[in-house]
């Protein structure tokens, strides 16, 4: 499936400040890049880094006044889609060095909290099959509301107050799989589904690869269910929302506007 | 220096289950391994992984039942030491790829909430001058006080209630370096000046690179003032506890006892 | 029915320190005082103040060194003993008074919070009928576990992580209430159904007095199930925990012992 | 001094709805009410009930659709002017029963955790030189930040963040008093140097009477320095602010507008 999009957002700073960017669809495998382009504003510095787990790259801007961004991408998902509830749940004792951070508790995603809540509720199944239960008990229980959360918001506090926007839905679809020992990591994609149209986040869990016995492979799951596997066009991952912000800025800036059109051709 | 470590301990599960464990002194060039011996009880399944950034190894046990760990190790101590105070601190811009997630908020570090009193008290500093500052800070105002914290204990919360043990001074300092755009990470370790003896942690901070121009490297910072940089020895790192426990456990254990002594030689 | 008690306790103050009791059976038409023994130790200030809503009294004490009480009392408790379940709720705009504060939000019940939570999941009843649904669903779901909580504890927490002792069922009981529109407050007590022994806490609800149409009146919840409204004898009521502690120090203490016996004659 | 208040504001339900509102201020000897006007919509349901301390009412409304509120009132300020500075501490073990819930921690007061900062920060100080020294201190640190904090935001979250609004100042203030060992409540109030116009809230401690010896009396403090105590007309008195919202809702209601004006004459 071939998805266009088209990103521009401003911001300006009184002096130099920098910012770390990241809002571009991701040079994977899984998803082919057919045409982008990527139009930054004037500034002091500009450089690129690598991303968490080397999805993605990281800008670095230095720079005075307003700044302009603008990006436009035709990308191909070309990833293998599975049915997540056929898939099992490997042993944490086979889990491979570089899943095993998403194990653990991370700023937003507390998941050593909920282990009873998780065992209580979803105990009788694993793998794929407990994903999808949780996935489903997140989608029944909780309203999707903008406004109701903001940038400290937890998993924790999602839970109890059952609302908040896609970037909590992941947060707490993030902490119930980690609570299931499950490695699970936050996605910052695009999907044309998403309404209103903006950057969106989405859950990625580790299952066994069906392709590879005994090896694992990353999964998306959306429980606000506006994206599927198949629509998604990642930007990035990190242990939750902290790690993946399409703009974080290291001094005062001022945020002008931002337009995100994602649409499927 | 020459630091001699002896560390048993033992925990029981009624029935199998997945332990993570990370107890080990780092085979890293700034300390040489003389001689180590680690004897690990029987087991069903015993694999090692890389530990986070490649520093030491992560070891999964499958095993029931007393599960017993002893280790003995001599290991040399040879970093370079600097004057943490006369180093620079590089522009975030130029921070690199792998030092940028240190910057972001973790499980137990908040740095996000903490830049307005950062910026009120330690504003006029920069670099290893602010960083002995925010140590010499928690220094003067903290208690440290076994079993004030437990797994729960944010840096937020430390700061709040100015007490807690290793591991939250280790918090706090981390969260005051990131809330002033210095990358800081928790490294789990051993120091012989550990009172009562136990496994150590402290704060590490990316600061300019006396012997590379434009570089970075990290420096060792213990609020505690237990250990100091030439005679602690790293067993991994990570954003902060949550990533560098010397157990985790996936399922219930009971833990039975733990014996740490480290001494100079 | 007829509840005999026994409780003694010491602490310790290296200096003269002030710390404010509450231990005693209260003196209310509910339950008759047929006997009752207060001994205190020596001290530099004792004096007796009402406690909230007039039940009970709270005794100020100045002391330093070693401070002993012994408390005996028997009690016959009196009162009328309904059927939760078939009582009604008042309507909001019919409360009195001295019933509101008890709608609000306090230092471990934070009833906000949780009104999705309860409209999703009991929506369907109210009056008794609700808290009664809400009594079964804490019972089902939480896990009496001594130490799993500490002075920091709320409802919320304990809701997250669905366990811990009297105090935080009663805590969630009051909170789950009063997301529901009924006041509801924290009972100090004795019942001699508690196992280990000890000082005990349950929950008390505003709800429709069957005797007095359009009156209302306290009817006691004890979602532990140790206690029963036949058995329980108060010792005080307040917002929660932070107001009916038997002993709160005003400077440093030590507590050394206490011993609770209580039992059905 | 002569104080002019005129406050209007309105809110909707789309079925019949419980709100909780005061808004008018207290008959109380310390404020003489010259004259008043209070109009509210038509509703199904009205009654007044004495609020927390017997300090203002409080009114039941029931209806459905728009209900406006128009409140005009001329307030003589009576009450004796004290140097808080000036004023001792009561020992605690002498503090009337009616003051001591002002002691305990409430929803947004968690005096228990500050405890070590304000031994370390003022413990050399007591009574009104320790209340100025704290009330400084918000000054000197804290940021006037409308926007910054919300319905769930403790004095703890504006004590790690440094900034707030008149509700967040009070409650920092108050909570500090409380650490301190002395009495503190929050007060609703109209002030005629607030910026922008609004309802305004204060800290009130509970200090030594000057007129009557061993006798206690409540003292007003605004941390935000916008009001002072000759020209603060007090609407009510609660634990924090939880107990004196101008208006609650029970059930759905959407907030339309609101004008407050309060003007010196």
């Amino acid at each position: 499936m071939t998805i266009s999009i088209d990103v521009s957002f401003a911001y300006s700073g009184d002096q130099p400040t920098d910012v770390l960017l990241q809002f571009e669809a991701a040079a994977i495998p899984e998803q082919q890049i057919l045409s982008c382009d990527t139009k930054l504003g004037d500034a002091e510095h500009i450089a690129r880094i690598p991303a968490q787990d080397d999805i993605g790259e990281r800008i670095w801007v230095r720079s005075e006044g307003r700044f302009e961004i603008d990006y436009k991408a035709e990308v191909e998902v070309q990833r293998l889609i599975a049915d997540v509830s056929e898939l099992c749940q490997l042993d944490t004792h086979d889990l491979p060095g570089e899943s095993v951070q998403y194990l653990f508790d991370s700023r937003y995603c507390q998941a050593d909290r909920m282990q009873s809540f998780v065992e209580d509720e979803f105990g009788e199944l694993s793998g794929g099959k407990r994903v999808m239960a949780m996935h489903n008990w997140i989608s029944s229980h909780f309203s999707y509301v903008p406004g109701a959360s903001n940038a400290n918001t937890t998993a924790v506090d999602s839970f109890i107050e059952r609302r908040g926007i896609c970037r909590d839905y992941a947060h707490v679809m993030v902490t119930l799989a980690r609570a299931s020992s499950i490695p699970a990591r936050f996605v910052s994609c695009f999907a044309p589904g998403v309404e209103p149209p903006d950057f969106h986040a989405v859950a990625e869990v580790f299952l066994e690869d069906q392709s590879t016995p005994g090896g694992g492979a990353w999964y998306l799951v959306d429980a606000t269910g506006m994206g599927t596997a198949s629509d998604i066009v990642k930007i990035g991952v990190g242990r939750d929302a902290a790690d993946v912000s399409f703009m974080t800025s290291f001094g005062l800036t001022e945020f002008i506007e931002k337009t995100v059109t994602v649409s499927q051709s």
